[in-house]
């Protein structure tokens, strides 16, 4: 049973999230059905990060292992076919053969989020379920230095959501970058591990200052206040991208190549 | 009745185009129909260029007389609130107050497309419908030598749609830039005006280019022949954008500045 790493795409617009649920779609589901349909037989699908409703991921890795020794691009090939070529959610990126002991989730040492706000008057069509729309104009500056109090290793408990199943609230923030890029403001988030919602909670805080409404000190409080209902709102989903994980080896090099968004 | 210069933005996944029609839903319809909630009565849209179906706008222009004399924002404001505010295929990104003799179509002295490519083994997702996916890689350096054939003034029967009414198939191209933008391929074309499907007839020809199943020789034999049969296909609608609209004046500047696409 040879294991393969798969690095996919999706669109979360009306998808319940990565895990398989009774209550709708999910991106596991339409993935492993592909698999299914490829291989004649199921197969079960681990993934990197288990977004949520309504997240986006242009480089989510997922491993799975698969009944007999396909090439790598076969298995590209042929499960992109049997999720329709495009018109299903999912696409596969890449496929390649990797160790019986990598796990797509526990040999991760980094996970990068891009979070992209459009801020304008007119409503965004073209980008519609794949930017979150603010109607004032944001303050990058202003959200660049609340970023910077984030940034490092903290309790991040006001910016974790309560059914959170991490056993410690005390992550290590590498990166919290904030560019504008044309009518959008995008955040890059860079970590080991995040706490469930951590990213988009972080961005909704980032937005109250951007938008005049949190000073950078109500942001240092409310971080030391180590109590969720002292941080600011959960941003929608629709802005939020799964874009790369890292392991250990070759992938580092990549993610520091690829370190500026935009 | 005051005439009223609006930009507007859309998808044009799944409309008609941008003229009404009786076979289905039209920006025009729908940019109407919000105009008659507004004012309450019905007025007549007219658009620089009229969009085939499935090609989008971001910078479409479009002029109107409203009934009474309403500040340019509420206008803008107020069509945006019955198209929905983002929810329906359009939106208006500008408005402004423009003398009686403005035309959007015949003011006109400058049109921009975008066409979006991606060449990629793996279907684009959260792009479908917004680029043409090209299995092949595409040889950009090709493509602009193949480009650089047709800049210029020249008879464009051979990317004339049959349905053409232009009265001359003369046309003087004055852009036809092919830039690489991460996975993208762009192609950008400016010019006074274009025959109908020029922009997507000589994309259909660069791509054959790109893909290495065309010589620069041979589109330099198809845009001599002046014939349709000897031009490339028809690329599909839905990586065309009309980025901008370019009016004598004020205008002429703006497009110098934004003249590099990407």
């Amino acid at each position: 049973m040879p294991r393969y790493k798969l690095t996919i795409e999706y669109d979360g617009t009306g998808l319940v999230g990565w895990q398989r649920q009774d209550n709708g779609l999910s991106v596991q589901a339409i993935l492993e059905a592909a698999v299914l349909q490829f291989c004649g037989q199921p197969a079960e699908t681990v993934a990197a990060g288990r977004t949520d409703a309504g997240v986006h991921a242009t480089g989510q890795v997922v491993h799975v292992d698969l009944p007999k020794d396909w090439r790598a691009d076969r298995v590209r090939d042929g499960l992109n076919f049997w999720l329709g070529g495009g018109t299903a959610a999912v696409a596969v990126l890449a496929a390649e053969v990797v160790d019986d002991d990598f796990h797509a989730r526990f040999s991760a040492i980094g996970r990068r989020y891009l979070f992209r706000l459009i801020d304008r008057r007119p409503p965004p069509i073209l980008d519609r379920n794949r930017v979150v729309w603010v109607k004032r104009p944001l303050d990058v500056e202003a959200m660049r230095q609340a970023a910077q109090v984030l940034i490092g290793r903290h309790d991040f408990s006001s910016f974790r959501a309560v059914q959170c199943q991490a056993a410690s609230p005390v992550k290590t923030l590498d990166r919290l970058d904030v560019v504008r890029v044309g009518e959008e403001v995008r955040v890059m988030a860079a970590a080991r591990s995040f706490l469930h919602h951590q990213v988009r909670n972080m961005v909704g805080t980032l937005r109250l200052v951007g938008e005049g409404r949190w000073t950078v000190g109500r942001v240092e409080a409310a971080l030391a206040a180590c109590d969720r209902r002292q941080g600011g709102p959960t941003a929608p989903p629709c802005g939020l991208y799964l874009t790369d994980v890292v392991y250990a080896g070759r992938d580092e090099r990549k993610i520091q190549e690829n370190a500026d968004p935009g």
